[in-house]
C-alpha cells in the first residue's frame, strides 16, 4: 500500500507560499464555521518514525486559530490511566462540539511496535483493529468528523534522516530519544501498520496516506485535505439519522409472544423482619470483607441500579455503599448532564467515572437512559437508541476485559405496588421531594417501558455484564438480594 | 479544649426517633433552597479513629437528597496527584455551585500524624494551619460554606471500643485496617488535633467539636448544626463584597509619581533578520534540550503570556511550543469560562491544567484575567479583584513549593503599534478573525489597563514567580526574549 506515497511528490517553495496564504485563510473559515456548527473534529497523526509528525502539528497550530485546538499526545502513562481499561485516556481527551482534537498516534500506537515473531501478534492485532473499526464509527455516528493522516517515508529516506540527524547537532534537538529506536525496526513497523490501515480504513473514518520526504508537499497536502474534509462534512447534510428496517421485533398477535422477562419475576415472595435483621448484618459483613479484598487484589466494580421509579433504589444502594468504607467506594447519581457532558458522546460522562484499580463505583442510573427514559421522551431517535445497545456491549466488555466487575441491578415492582409507594410517599413529610410530576408521568408510560426493559435486557444482559432482575415489592427481600448478588459475584470473580 | 466533648451527652432512642422526621423534612428543605440559591457546601468530617466517621457519612446519605451529594476521601494518592503540589487533590473534588461536598479528613488528615519529637513538626503544624485558613478563607469569600465537625472520643473510650472490635468478629468489619494503628497513638494525634483546630477555627469556617461515644447524639447533633448553619446562611445577607478602604494608592499630581513600570520598557530595540535567524536557531535548541533533562528530572514548568492585544502572544507561544516535544507540553486557551467552571471558584479551571512533574503547561491568558479584564469590565466587583491578588501569590507559591518552575510574561507595545498590527491584520484575509470588537473597546480603555498592569506587576511579582516583561514592539526581538528569558530560567532551576 505504501508504493503510492513513495513517488518522489514535491512542492517548491514559490508554489507552497503562493498556496499557503489562501488555504490559511480558508481553513480559519471552514474552522469558524465548524465552530458555529459545534462538530467536533479529531485530526489523528501517526506515522513513521522521522516523516515529522511535530512539524505537522506545528504548522497546524499557525494555520488554525489555536484557541479552538488542543494537541493530546498519549505517552508516559500515568497509573490513573494504567489502572483503567486502555480506552480511558483517550475518551479523557475526546474534543468536545465545536473543538479540535489533534491527537498523535492515539488508539493506533500501542499496535505498531508488535513483535511479528510472536505468535499471538495477528491476533492482538485483529482484535484491537475491530475495537478501533467500532469505536470510530460510534463516534462518527454520534456527528465526530474524524480525520486521520498517515505520514509515509520510505526506508532508505528513513535511515538517511537518522544518520544525518545523529550528525548534526542542531537539527537532532528535533528527534525524540526514542526514534532511532524505532527506526531500526521499520520493516516489522511496517508490516504492522500496513496491516492496521488496511482494517481500520473505512467510509467513515478513512485514511489519508501522505508522502512526508517533501515537507511542503506533506504539509500542503495535509492542509488542503483537512481543508476539503471539512468544508464537505459541513456542506453535506447532517449524518443519517433513520434507520432503514423497523427496529423491534414484529410479535405475534398471541399471549404467550407477549410474555416478557418481568412477567417471570415472582413479586410475591417476602421476608419477616426477623429474618431480614439477621441476614442484612451477615451480608454487610460478607460485601465490607469482599471489597477490602477486591482493594488488595486490584479488582475494580462496577455496579448500576435501575428499576422503576419508587422501587427502592436510593434504600437498596444506601444498605451496599453502607457495607463498603467510605474510601474505597463513589456513588454517581446519574442527573441531567451538565454543559460539557452534553457537548461531549452520550458515554463521555460514564467514561469519566470508571473506577481505578481496587475501586467501586455504584451508579445511581446510568447508560441505560439511553434505551430507557430516553427511548421513551423521544430524546433520542430510533436509531440513536437502537444502535446504544451494541454501544453499550462494547464499552461494558472493555470494563470487563480491564477485569472490572460489572453487575447491573433491574428493581423491579408492579404498577398497584408503585401507587401504593407513591401516595405514601406523598404523606411522609421528609419523603415529599422524592414526588415528582415527571414520576407520575413515568407512570402513564408503563408499558412502553415494560417494552423497552425487556428489550433491554435481552440485548445487554451479557456473561461478563448480567441483568439481575429484582423482585422489589419487598424493600427487605430486595435489599438482601441486591447485597447477595453482589456478594457472590464479586466472590467468584476474586477466585478466579 | 476537648473537654467539652468529654461530658458524656446522650440521647435516648425515642427522643432520637422524635426529632429525626422533623429534622430529615427540615433538612431535605434548606438543601432544595441551596441547591436553588446556587450555594456550594463543603461538609468536612474529621475526628478521632473509632468515633464513627464512615457512620456519620452514611447518616448523611440518608437524610440528605444523596443525589445532590458527593462523598471524598483522600487517601491512597495516585501518582498523578503525587506529581502536582498537594492541595491539587483537593480542588479535584470541590463541590460545585448548589451541590454539596463530604470532604472525609481532607486538608486536616496530613498534619494529624506529624511525630511531635520531630523538631520541625510544629514548624510544619503553622504553616499548614496558615495555608488551610487562607485557603478556607478565599473559599468562604467566592460564596462556598464550610463546616467543619470534630467527632471526639476520650481516650478510655477509644481504647474500649478497640478492643471490643478486636474481639468481635461481626463488628470488626467497620474498622479500617490501620483504625488500630493510629488509635495507639492517641496523645501525638490529639496534641496536633487540638494545634491545628485551634489555629483553623475562624470566624469563616468554624470547627464544631461533636461528643461522638452516643452515636444518636452524635448524628443528631451534626444534623441540627448542618440545618441550622446552613438555614442561617441562607437567610442572612449574601456575603458582602463592599471594600471598606479605596483600594488603589492615591497617587500624588506629579508626572513623575504617575510613572508606571510599563514606561520603564525600551521599545525602540530591534533585532535584524540575520541576527534573529541565528538566534533563533540556538534558543530553540536550547529549550528542547532542557525541557527534555525537566522530564528526566521530573521538574514542572507553568509559563503564563499576558500581553497587549496584538503584542503577538501567539507568535511567541508558537515559537516556544515548537521548540518542545508535542508530547511534553500543553497550550491552554483561557477563553470564557464553560458552566462546570463558572460553577466553581475562579482559580479552579487553572488548577484542572496544573502540570504533572516534567511537563509544562503554557497558558494563553491565565488567572490575571481576574486583575485584568475582569476588573476593567467590571466582571468582578472591587473586593474580588483587590483579593485576588493575595489569592493568585498564594496560588502560584504552591507551584513553586512544589518546584514548578513558573515564568510570566507580559508583551508590551505601545499604542501607535497596536493601531498599526490592528490594521495590518484587517488587510491580511488569514489574520482577519482576530480582530474583533472586543480588541477595539479594550483599546479604549488602554489607559485603565496600564494602571492594572502597573498593580499587577507591583503585587504579584515574586522571586519564585516574577514578571518577565517583554518589550515587543519587534517581534522578533521579543520572540528571542521570550525563549532566552524561559531557558534561562529553567537552566537555573535545573542546575539548583
Amino acid at each position: 500500500m505504501f508504493e503510492a506515497a513513495e513517488l518522489g511528490r514535491k512542492v517548491d517553495k514559490d508554489t507552497f507560499a503562493a498556496a499557503e496564504a489562501d488555504l490559511r485563510r480558508s481553513l480559519l473559515e471552514v474552522q469558524r464555521r465548524a465552530r458555529e456548527n459545534q462538530l467536533p473534529i479529531i485530526i489523528l497523526i501517526a506515522g513513521v518514525a522521522g516523516a515529522g509528525k511535530g512539524q505537522v502539528i506545528n504548522r497546524l497550530l499557525e494555520w488554525l486559530d489555536s484557541r479552538g485546538v488542543r494537541v493530546h499526545a498519549y505517552w508516559d502513562e500515568t497509573d490513573e490511566e494504567l489502572q483503567r481499561p486502555h480506552w480511558w485516556r483517550y475518551w479523557r481527551t475526546m474534543p468536545s462540539a465545536g473543538s479540535i482534537g489533534v491527537m498523535l498516534g492515539a488508539w493506533y500506537s500501542p499496535s505498531l511496535f508488535g513483535r511479528k515473531d510472536k505468535s499471538d501478534n495477528e491476533q492482538i492485532l485483529a482484535a484491537r483493529a475491530d475495537r478501533i473499526v467500532n469505536t470510530e464509527r460510534m463516534l462518527v455516528q454520534e456527528g465526530v468528523l474524524i480525520l486521520k493522516f498517515w505520514c509515509h517515508l520510505p526506508e532508505k529516506e528513513q535511515a538517511k534522516r537518522v544518520k544525518q540527524r545523529k550528525k548534526d547537532p542542531e537539527s537532532h534537538w528535533r528527534m525524540a530519544p526514542e526514534t532511532i529506536h524505532y527506526a531500526n525496526h521499520y520493516k516489522r513497523f511496517i508490516h504492522n501498520a500496513s496491516r492496521l490501515i488496511s482494517e481500520t480504513d473505512t467510509e467513515d473514518a478513512p485514511w489519508y496516506l501522505i508522502e512526508a520526504t517533501d515537507h511542503r508537499y506533506r504539509d500542503l497536502t495535509i492542509g488542503l485535505t483537512l481543508l476539503n474534509a471539512i468544508g464537505a462534512r459541513l456542506d453535506a447534510p447532517p449524518v443519517s439519522s433513520v434507520l432503514k428496517t423497523s427496529h423491534a421485533p414484529v410479535l405475534p398477535e398471541t399471549p404467550s409472544a407477549r410474555i416478557n422477562v418481568l412477567d417471570r419475576v415472582d413479586l410475591n415472595q417476602t421476608l419477616s423482619h426477623k429474618l431480614y435483621s439477621r441476614q442484612i448484618d451477615y451480608w454487610q459483613v460478607e460485601v465490607n470483607r469482599l471489597s477490602w479484598e477486591a482493594f488488595r487484589k486490584r479488582r475494580p466494580c462496577v455496579v448500576v441500579f435501575e428499576g422503576w421509579d419508587a422501587a427502592g433504589k436510593g434504600g437498596a444502594i444506601r444498605r451496599l455503599s453502607e457495607s463498603i468504607d467510605a474510601r474505597l467506594y463513589s456513588v454517581i447519581p446519574v442527573i441531567a448532564p451538565n454543559d460539557e457532558e452534553r457537548v461531549h458522546h452520550y458515554l463521555w460522562r460514564f467514561w469519566r467515572h470508571v473506577p481505578r484499580d481496587g475501586y467501586c463505583t455504584i451508579f445511581d442510573r446510568s447508560w441505560y437512559g439511553r434505551v430507557l427514559v430516553e427511548r421513551i421522551e423521544k430524546f433520542a431517535q430510533l436509531a440513536e437508541w437502537a444502535r446504544a445497545y451494541h454501544e453499550i456491549n462494547d464499552f461494558e466488555a472493555q470494563l470487563a476485559e480491564h477485569g472490572i466487575v460489572v453487575t447491573k441491578f433491574w428493581l423491579h415492582i408492579d404498577k398497584d405496588e408503585q401507587l401504593r409507594r407513591f401516595h405514601s410517599r406523598e404523606q411522609i413529610p421528609y419523603k415529599q421531594h422524592k414526588i415528582t410530576p415527571d414520576d407520575w408521568r413515568n407512570r402513564e408510560h408503563w408499558d412502553a417501558y415494560r417494552t423497552a426493559v425487556n428489550e433491554m435486557v435481552v440485548r445487554t444482559s451479557t456473561d461478563h455484564a448480567p441483568w439481575e432482575i429484582i423482585p422489589a415489592n419487598d424493600k427487605h427481600l430486595a435489599r438482601i438480594k441486591v447485597l447477595s448478588v453482589f456478594a457472590k459475584r464479586l466472590e467468584a470473580a476474586l477466585d478466579s
